[in-house]
This record gives structure tokens, C-alpha cells and sequence, in this order.
């Protein structure tokens, strides 16, 4: 990708949002907001576009009023700010990530041999220092998820692996709990954490 | 897994192979096939079935062939060779690796903007060394892909990665193309080329 002139920030500390962008040929920098989350909403697409939008804003602000303009001196020159928020949702809950061992069984259990769904919601928050224009865009993608049946043996030594605790719903889809997971329908990367394919279009749109 | 007196060879070169089944847990080593492939079928799903099946039964042959039984003395001691194959098809044509430039353009561009298959067959051969029994297993797995629109020049940047070559359809969905795929519908890993859920329930079944 051209990154000439423009600056993009990734607003997430998670290491696979950072890994997928950069697979995608993206030169960027991480800066993780600390705003506090507030939500809002209920629905889980809701949800993940207001937390996306929060982590975006924060980290944008606090750049836009950092910068030293006097250097920009080129045209287009551009900031970026992707925010992103992923949680599971089954039977109408929302999981975020488990506290403990216990959760996790719960999570896992409540997943398996059945359908759930995935939703990661992106915020683009884009100032142009040349037009002075500052676009905002944010939208969400969601895949469906199929697990095979899991007994507690295989549930347990998943959650043994340690890949469970600072993921929504209590998996990693692209760990070893791979081979639970029967099918998707949607993005896969949606579910690892960042739907990239849609970021690039949409990002594609904006530049 | 529990790998005590279970021997599992897998008979294919493929990097990603390799590391998808590592990454479920398994212990093995590579051996690969060296056997002359002959096609007899047409249709994709019958074509990745025959072709996984002629690679692993001709490295569990050649295995068999060479053991020294006298080693084995364990009870239930078993090998297990696992053979594959994949494909791209599109408008019922299939599509394998690209000789070159223009024939990765060609598939690249024949793929763009709608939806193809991914086939991958697996054979198990499994010999038990106790009961003297082998057990011959195939399945294939289909994996829908839908591609975003690409331009010339997006088709030209991929391929100049050199991603492209060793890869059936043109493309690897695991690396910088995956800004390209708008969903899946099925195994992502099967598109990888090792559908490792299904390759565990299997196994699973077999031992």
C-alpha cells in the first residue's frame, strides 16, 4: 500500500489485530486508548461499533491535539484511527473474555454443538490536514460460527492450552481449538479479531 | 493427543499441512509420496479424493514394507498415514497451481467478484499392528469463497508478492489476500488446505 503521507494509527493493543493489519501490507503505528468503556447498548452490534467508536475517538483527540501542524507541509497529508471491538454472542448473550477457569467451561459449554455468532465492530476516524475535513465511518461484521459437540475432556484440556483467557467467548479460532470448529459463515479474520477485508474497502474508499 | 503406539505419518510436502496439524496437537513426521498421480475422475470432490488416497496408500505401502515388526511389541500399536489434496474450481473448471504470471492473472482474475469452491481430500490409512486390521478412510471437505471485486492493478500487486505460485486457484487465503475475501462459507482451514476439524473427528472414530 501507498503510505505516503498517510499516517495510520491502530487503536487496539491486541497482538492479531496488529499481526492481520500488518499481513494486509499496512504501515502503522499502535497507540491503545485508556478510555474508560461505556456502554450504552444492547445489541452485540451495537455494542462493538460504540466501543470501537470510543477506543477510535480517544486515541484520535489526543493525537489531533498533540501534533505539531507546523511540520505538515505536504498535501493529503492524512490520520487514520482504526478502533475495533470483538464479542461472541449465543442465545442472545454477550460473552467478553472469561474471568476464570470456571467461566470458561461455562462459555465453551454454552458454544458447543451449536451455531453462535461473532461481531467485531471498526470505527475510522480520518482528519485531513489539507482540507481540514475529518471523516468518521464505522460498521460492524458478523460470522456465524458452528462448533462440533465437545466433551468435558476435550473442553478441559482445551482450557488447559492457557489460549482462553484474553479471548471473547473463551476460544481462539485460530489456535488449537481449530478442530472444533465445523464451519463459518462470514469473514474468518472477523473472528480472529479484525474483519480486514471490509477494513481495506472500506479504508480503499476513504483515501 | 495422546500419541503412545500411535505412529502418524503425513504424506504431504505442503508447509501449511504441516503446521495445521501441529498446531491441533498432533505427533508426526512427514513422509512424502513420490507416487506418479494418475487421474481418472473429472469432478472436483472425486479428483482430491483420489489424489490424497494414491499419495498416502503409497507411502503406508512403502512403510509397511520396510518395518521391522520385530521391534513391535506393544499392544495396540498402530500407524497412520494421512494423504491430501486440494483444489480451486470455478464454473466447473478446476484450477491448480499457476505455471506463471499470466496464468496466475488468468485464475486470479476468473475468481474475482464471486463465488468458488475449495475442495480438499483426505485418505487415512490406518494399519493396527495387534489386530493385523487396516482401515481405509476418505472424505472431502468443501469450503465456499467469495471474493471481493479486484482491479488489474490489485490482481498484479498480489501476484508480484510471488505468494501465488505454489498455490492451487492462484492464491493463498492466509496471507496478504485475504484482503480480498469477503466470506467463506465452510472450513477456513480446509482452504488452507487441511480441513483439521473434520481430519480430528476422523481420527478420532479410527483410534
Amino acid at each position: 500500500m501507498d503510505n505516503k503521507n498517510k499516517k495510520i494509527i491502530l487503536a487496539s493493543a491486541s497482538p492479531r489485530r496488529k499481526e492481520l493489519l500488518k499481513q494486509a501490507g499496512y504501515d502503522f503505528d499502535v497507540i491503545v486508548s485508556n478510555v474508560e468503556e461505556v456502554i450504552t447498548k444492547s445489541l452485540p452490534w451495537e455494542v462493538v461499533e460504540e466501543l470501537a467508536y470510543q477506543k477510535a475517538k480517544d486515541v484520535f483527540r489526543r493525537l489531533l491535539s498533540e501534533i505539531d501542524y507546523s511540520f505538515i507541509n505536504e498535501d493529503d497529508y492524512t490520520l487514520t484511527v482504526i478502533g475495533a471491538d470483538t464479542v461472541v454472542s449465543v442465545d442472545d448473550k454477550i460473552l467478553g473474555k472469561p474471568a476464570d477457569k470456571n467461566e470458561a467451561y461455562e462459555m465453551i459449554h454454552s458454544l458447543q454443538n451449536k451455531t453462535h455468532q461473532v461481531y467485531t465492530g471498526i470505527a475510522i476516524l480520518d482528519y485531513n490536514f489539507s482540507t481540514r475535513k475529518t471523516v468518521e465511518k464505522y460498521f460492524y461484521e458478523k460470522t456465524d460460527v458452528t462448533l462440533f459437540p465437545m466433551t468435558s475432556e476435550e473442553i478441559y484440556d482445551y482450557i488447559d492450552t492457557g489460549d482462553c483467557y484474553d479471548k471473547a467467548g473463551a476460544y481462539g479460532i485460530q489456535g488449537q481449538f481449530a478442530i472444533f470448529v465445523r464451519e463459518i459463515q462470514g469473514d474468518y479474520n472477523n473472528v480472529v479479531g479484525l474483519p480486514i477485508a471490509r477494513l481495506y474497502q472500506e479504508l480503499k474508499k476513504i483515501h
